[in-house]
């Protein structure tokens, strides 16, 4: 059975995020499922998120690495609860700190691939690290900490 | 005299960065100038910038700490050599390193401002701190990296 993107977890208003909004028709649009117990998106970036000519944008990856370990830090938390994508969840995670390693020039014209795994989830964030990969070449590594927001913050 | 924006310095390619480039029609095209000692950028976000309607993307956020910063330590080196806005640069920066704490939701409705320090400059590189106000509340702080490119990269 396909699995469910992790950004259907979202209330509606983070449909629109200009990352990973399916709703936001100029956004990057990424998609994060389960590979075992690691968090997968691949990405196919277009010409204007360059930094140069055939040069990925360094704030496009940091965008990519927040918004896909954050869809990662909220189906961790909604595998701890024991839920399912799709069920109503108990509360949303926000970005508290992103830190972005850039190891080597990372290519427009080539298929990403973002791999995140979950580190530590405790009562009040979760920490998540993520790589960015070009055809096994690991390009750029990040860490987020995801803070917990009462579901208030969206019901606005 | 008007300033001309620290984006100027660039070599042509650079002026197609999602971030700060004039030349990207689909980017954020942000303009960085001298205070004093502090590097600013006043910048107006367009709706689908955001994460969540009437708050921006933390990637967004990530995006113009990274070029404002990168612009910053750009034009501290031009400045350390004695160099004006429009001379040949000696080489470029690249960001090594990028770190934000996001401290509150930034709306998406006010003209923000972006505060650049030069921390340091040493042979290899240059650190900048970045802060994000709106309305003079400081809703994200950063630290760049930046390291020195030989012009050679960007000559292909």
């Amino acid at each position: 059975m396909k699995q469910k993107p992790f950004q259907d977890i979202w209330p509606e208003p983070a449909t629109y995020c200009f990352g990973c909004g399916r709703n936001n028709k100029k956004g990057l649009q990424i998609k994060s499922y389960w590979e075992g117990d690691d968090a997968i998106c691949t990405w196919e970036p277009e010409e204007h998120h360059m930094a140069a000519p055939g040069v990925l944008c360094g704030g496009i990856i940091a965008t990519v690495i927040d918004c896909h370990g954050l869809n990662a830090a909220m189906a961790a938390v909604m595998k701890a609860e024991g839920l399912e994508i799709g069920d109503e969840p108990p509360y949303v995670v926000t970005t508290g700190s992103l830190s972005v390693k850039y190891l080597k020039p990372t290519p427009t014209n080539k298929t990403l691939v973002l791999r995140a795994k979950v580190k530590e989830i405790s009562e009040k964030k979760i920490v998540v690290t993520c790589s960015l990969f070009s055809r096994r070449k690991e390009c750029a590594r990040g860490e987020i900490v995801a803070v917990k927001v009462p579901m208030i913050f969206w019901q606005k």
